[in-house]
């Protein structure tokens, strides 16, 4: 099952990628129904960015970026390169070579479960990155991994063409069949939301706002006036 | 034991408060015989803040923020929301609508024992949060906790209107009978340091400064000249 | 074995530590033969600093920051102290007074492999520091340790004199001795990286620069264009 | 508030306590509504010990155990030591000869909130031990903390006289005012909990033993013939 | 995509999952090409158990075992119970009247990536757990997630029926469609290894058995008498 | 400095490394002066053994064995192999074959900061192992290391020809050359032990026998009769 590169893949649209990049993490992955979120070591190497693109994958064996290089020739403008690892690892796959490489493909970002490194660089370059650690850790080129199959990345499934969501709260990804449902899903969240951050910010109780008092009630909550009636 | 939701709770002087935070939680933290200090994984979701205030405390259930819109109603102008949780966990329980909320009815920042999300919002707004992690993920609404009891918050005791201190060095809890005392402590010590900083500066060795050097030798401390001699 | 200063360490020539500074941390351990790397968990307290220096060792026992007042003595300009401790620890052994004494006696940062305070003020101060973690919690003085002693700091053997290497991807130890021969290497991967980057740049792929086409189709790499011929 | 040792604690009734040792963790800890458990890191050294007693309690300083040979003079029989430390830390602070003079004065187990050593020994000894680490770390006898006040351990509030119940699952703290009230609704659990394996044993679902399928449909789950129509 | 419950679905020959069994997880992982293997973390909860068997899957949130309970409706004999969840989470969804009930429905064991409890009964009855963590942690019934799903667990992708090989070794997922060339493959390894071990077990070295000595020598090794020559 | 073996070593006394054996690793590491200990996160594979030798030291890169081949035709009776890695890693480097291997030439175990597998069987073969995961991930045979120079294993500095003492405490490293003294150091202790665990087991108390009390009134340890004198 190793040693295969798939050419062609599948991308969700333009539209629905930008329209989910904008919503950003959190509201995508509310509007998901709560799935597809990266673990929580997955963290930006810079503050600030936050990006969408298409999921061009790649699985490579712990400290070998080997198939980094063959991934870099099958990503087209807007795609974002999502490595996956066979075993836990922090080497560092990535740097600023591979960075202006990737860049000058069109690439939009990685997301890689391992290190990366040259970041003061990176930052320079405005390149955004999400990783699980930060490492000068070198690597070898000497087991093939695969491009464009379906992998375990920081324990979500990422199909090539899934849409990948990433800013500082982290890495959703978006089954591309369903993004567009999604994207609908999300644009009614935050449609939602601009009105109650107003009526918050007012001074209102989410208490009252969401109508939550009879179900505390009947879950049983008490309120008492002082700690000694508990 | 949980459900409850106490009305009232006692608070330290707003003048000890605001002395506590201009020290900031290391000297607070000696100052009170190095207690107190909550685990070194809490950390800041920006850099910067520096905030003293009284908590008001959340028990709540792993993914489960329910309690967290409970609490708010209980703050008043100058609190902290601190809360603990029943098991380890990384959800992102609190955001944006409800830092709004939570920063409209007057609370100063939050500590919470899970995650955070939202956050370039959170710091767009310059609202402050110590967490264990940054989390998109979602949480429900379905078991009671408890507002305003004894909890336990990364490892420190925190009772409801004890004074949290919180800055880039973590967050410290002091004990709402023993803040004023530890004020004056920590005056003392304040007072003290800048003089020492002074010396220091000009070359004084922390040997000579603090009489170091007996005790060492005391102890057994030998100096030689080369590696050699070892 | 313990309870020794060594006052007199040898040293590298300021020049080959100036530039090992300049090349920064991923080129020099590449230049190493992918050595020396301390472990990924040690990171800067505030980013973008760059810095080479002597590394004056102390090992320490865990809480207990004793050797650090007693090595201040020991330091010349353009040293850098590396701090080992016996077992894991994360207490917060050094502060902005042991910052501003070494700063003045000449000392360039600190590596340490446990806790570090004060951090906001070593940030203003433009002090680099590189540590395991960030914490208020205060230390004793009172078990002897040692000074310019072979020392294991973040999984890395460190001998004094040795040349540290520090940038926002971590930290590496270069060997005395081999410091001129690194830093040769070191030249040639710089020199040789800046063509390399104009290349890729310009849209050249590391698959043809590098010429790995052949040792890719010889270990077996299959391209095929959809997913169904997997 | 440190440096202090509180002679005299109170103590649950011995029926109670052993009632609650057969009920073991699980069931208590469910009894209670699902509070008071210690982090999951803490382990037993040895499996297959089922202890309860009430807890004397030790706050320590990283790497100092002084404060346990000051604890151990307040042991009673079928008491617990329970130690909280200030800062995280896995040093060996307990070894075969600390266990000998425990078990001479009737102590029935530690939970200890750092390393423990001599595990091989404890074993043959049948002392039963709750740690977060095994070391062989030796520790200094330097700093005071104090015995008998309440501490935090592994995540856990802990008075003097609560009851501290501990076996393969881990180990849960029982507010001694409520211990009673605990054991009554254990009773209940363990009454009800053996009609329920009996018909589970026979093949009975849980879906329909409790009444789940309503609910479960109410909530919108589907049932499908096959992945297609997913 | 959640809410779903899937009856149907396809296994292995019965005799594939036995011959994989008896294999072993090293064996197995290394005969699909180093592929398929979950997080080290995965361990079980008692030594010796080695089983094989289809996996029912389950993907479940946090701290919600209602899915357990749906689950295993569709266990049939033989089956392997699996369960993904939706973030990081150490609870104890899982104890012996779960354990119970799968045991009659025929079910061969369980794989959480999540907590376990009552271990010392689940001992005596040798049923066989594999799970991130032991934790008397209860769990409620508010969130439906789904059953026989593709899922992540501890790492791994898992769909339904695909052969589950769990030992002292950890947990390894085969392919449904690729368990009997995996199998002929571990035959093939297993004939080998056999033959090699006795060859080493008479004092051959794996230098001159596996004739490693040439490449050695090409890649660089250099052999020197002593530390001198170094 | 990479890929070279030094085919001859010193080694310790095989009285002193039988006596060291039998102390076992913490009276070791206390004879030492408490150095020397590797981290805690070093388990034995299976427990009860008790094992010292002489070091064969091996530098491996993460994820491949090659070196240890290398190795075991360096061992000779009696040795132990030590393996440490350039960085963090799991994988399996070491499983039935190479035991079998490295047992036929003499060697009494194998410390390795990585992963081991196959442990059912090595448990059988009474071989035993530290390590720090159990993992079946496969290894590669690409990158050269070293045999026989100075490494750094889990935490600690070793020399070929050091004296490794491990048991169920963990792993202790001591230098060849103070072998010999750290043996009649430990002895002391042990006869020393011998006496106190005697009037510890017959109730006398560490407070008296070791004359603490003094020490502590001096502290400021003051004893109140009940809570409510705190």
């Amino acid at each position: 099952m190793t040693g295969v590169v798939v050419r062609n893949i599948e991308r969700a649209e333009p539209a629905t990628i930008a329209a989910l990049a904008e919503h950003g993490v959190s509201t995508v992955h509310e509007a998901m129904g709560r799935l597809g979120l990266m673990k929580t070591y997955m963290r930006p190497i810079w503050p600030g960015a936050r990006i969408a693109g298409s999921a061009v994958t790649v699985l490579a064996h712990p400290g070998d970026n080997w198939m980094l290089h063959v991934a870099i020739e099958q990503v087209k403008s807007g795609d974002v390169l999502v490595v996956g690892v066979t075993a836990d690892n922090t080497d560092g796959m990535f740097g600023d070579l591979l960075a202006t490489s990737l860049k000058a493909r069109g690439g939009r970002g990685l997301v890689i479960d391992a290190g990366c490194r040259d970041v003061a660089t990176l930052k320079e370059m405005g390149f955004p990155v999400w990783s699980r650690a930060i490492s000068a850790k070198g690597t070898v080129k000497s087991t093939l991994g695969s491009v464009n199959v379906p992998i375990v990345c920081a324990g979500a499934a990422v199909d090539p063409g899934d849409v990948i969501v990433a800013d500082d709260d982290g890495v959703v990804v978006v089954r591309r069949r369903t993004a567009q449902a999604v994207r609908i899903a999300a644009d009614k969240r935050t449609a939602n939301e601009a009105e109650k951050r107003a009526q918050l910010a007012a001074g209102a109780l989410g208490l009252d706002m969401y109508g939550m008092r009879e179900a505390l009630t009947k879950a049983g909550l008490r309120y008492v006036d002082s700690a000694d009636e508990v």
